[in-house]
């Protein structure tokens, strides 16, 4: 989604694939095979570049440090992207900077005890996360006593897995929000209002845009966005997911996580924001006036499409997608598989009823039901 | 600009470019090299295609006619192209059916009797225009009396160019109007607002989206897209040229000619209506159900940019442009030359001042100074 915005403004992307097949690849002329977690493949392809940004994380952040020594322009710089790939960094560099954040504690290697003793100080139930390499839900347990602790950590054990967990006090969440923002280089941001992301089993199924939120919380939520970006020093755009608990004047905002890169939470800016998170990503790491991030209809509705339960493609259904009307349907594509996110659809309208009536309708031709996998 | 669209919905394109380096080729992985007025390489692009489309004219109509009766699809068909690629064609195809169109006759060589004889029936000026490769402005010549005629022919056969030439009645026009129409191969229509263009030198300069008619002009306008694009039987975008003569609820509208391709009047689009043309025309040809062409704002303003006078580069000052916010910038990736079209500014507003203002200014910006070449 990064190429319609790299096409208007005549910026010439070059794309470091690990597959000629990759989707990103079937889109953008000029493609280098290699792969991001080899400090080679990735020396190599910086030195064609101008400047070296992401669509994904997974990156070798040591080797983006090694490239930033020899004088290469990367940006989110490597410093960030470390930050971004480990939740338990992430916690250490909010806690610092005074943003809300549950109580926590790092345990270098999966300890029953430790996750015992965190939930005896705390409370249960605790929320275990791998500090790094979890998506989707994936890596993350919400654990109700310490017998849910001991299987977890027999379960990982087993698994070879000795990576750091992350204990955390459950969050009492009313709603999950995100904070889009876009940072240059000096320090200058753009904030882009605030959205509601619903979630289903760990996975974003739908953004709601803006959030239903009081003035007051909107604008500190914006301004928790400004903060962690500073506090990262992110350059790019960063999404912040904040945990909504209670509601009204009465709610208070948790901090979450942090994506450093345009985020499936900014995929309503394509048609629903005066500039794409895309194009404001290019602007932002090319250290280019940002774009106004305002709204373009009162409200703004997106739905992501999962691969249907049944393995079918949606694809197969687009003509009908097609005809639902002021739908904008985004096909990803990559190959059908139950559950994977293959595209969105976001509609806007007058109302929050109306938008989000357009882009479900959509969605739901595509998956092939009203009621089925990636529709709300 | 059709490569975003074919992105969104993932329609893998392939691109027939006649150079590696041209803009097209530049954004389309899959390029085949070769030119679209040789039958032989128009054949082999075929063969690999689904659907074949153009985004210019400069195609030999008697090699996609031999293509459509090898069982190959045309989107638009090879007749529609035929006509398309002549203004005599256009003009007996128009009055055929009931179009208003101005007086003319068809010379089928230069000749300055003909046109003498034309401008003493129909009164003088007459305009007098190439039937083919005519393009912005170049190929019409107004005559405002039998020298003028007669220097025309001995300069066009001086330069041994014995094309036939239309001769018209000079229209007293008071605005410039287009109305694009998308039309699928069942017969289906979409058709947008009504759009002001705003020529100077017989090149496009600015685009006012709604054109400011009244409604019932409006209508007839419409309604004119709809007949001329049933007349010559377009699959895909087609935009009409019609000339207003008069004004207000007095006014009435002449036809004056036809591009069957996604327009230059039609770039407004893309982020002021609904549906952008290069989607709409996507949807044609591949007979899918064509989205809304409703307005995304009161009013949209677009502005060409035509290469500076002194030769320099806009992108040489994309910075300073990018600054005016709510303003979406177009580059073509085309080399400088001055008066060539090198891309466009767009911009919403709630009323026509103010999106003309944030367009303008943009423009201003990246031609180099507010009273440049490109800028009204």
């Amino acid at each position: 989604m990064t190429a319609p915005a790299a096409i208007a403004l005549d910026i010439r992307l070059r794309l470091l694939a690990e597959r000629g097949d990759d989707a990103a690849a079937l889109v953008v002329p000029d493609v280098v095979l290699g792969s991001p977690r080899e400090a080679a493949d990735l020396a190599a392809f910086a030195a064609g570049c101008d400047v070296v940004t992401f669509d994904h994380e997974l990156v070798d952040a040591a080797a983006l440090a090694a490239l930033e020594a020899a004088g290469r322009t990367i940006r989110p710089g490597a410093a960030t992207v470390a930050v971004a790939q480990d939740k338990a960094l992430q916690r250490a560099r909010f806690a610092a900077a005074g943003l809300p954040i549950p109580p926590f504690r790092l345990l270098e290697a999966p300890a029953a005890a430790g996750l015992v003793a965190f939930g005896e100080a705390h409370g249960w139930p605790v929320v275990a996360k791998a500090s790094r390499g979890g998506y989707d839900g994936r890596g993350v347990w919400i654990l109700d006593g310490p017998a849910a602790a001991g299987d977890l950590v027999a379960g990982l054990t087993g698994a070879g897995e000795a990576s750091p967990l992350l204990a955390e006090a459950w969050v009492p969440l009313t709603r999950e929000l995100a904070v889009l923002v876009a940072r240059r280089p000096g320090g200058e941001t753009a904030v882009y209002p605030v959205v509601e992301t619903v979630q289903r089993d760990g996975i974003c199924r739908e953004l709601r845009v803006p959030a239903p939120l009081p003035p007051a919380l909107a604008a500190t939520a914006a301004d928790l966005g400004r903060r962690a970006a500073a506090a990262v020093g992110v350059v790019g755009i960063l999404a912040l997911e904040l945990f909504l608990v209670g509601e009204g004047d009465g709610g208070r905002l948790v901090v979450n996580e942090i994506a450093a890169r345009p985020h499936n939470s900014g995929h309503w800016t394509i048609e629903g924001a005066a500039t794409s998170q895309f194009e404001q990503h290019l602007r932002a790491v090319l250290d280019w006036p940002l774009g106004s991030t305002d709204l373009r209809a009162p409200a703004v509705a997106t739905i992501n499409l999962l691969g249907p339960a049944d393995g079918s493609d949606p694809r197969s259904r687009l003509r009908a997608a097609l005809a639902v009307s002021g739908a904008h349907l985004h096909l990803y594509g990559k190959a059908a598989r139950p559950g994977r996110k293959l595209g969105h659809a976001t509609a806007l309208g007058a109302t929050a009823e109306e938008a989000r009536g357009r882009a479900i309708a959509a969605a739901a031709a595509l998956v092939g039901n009203g009621a089925g996998e990636g529709t709300a």
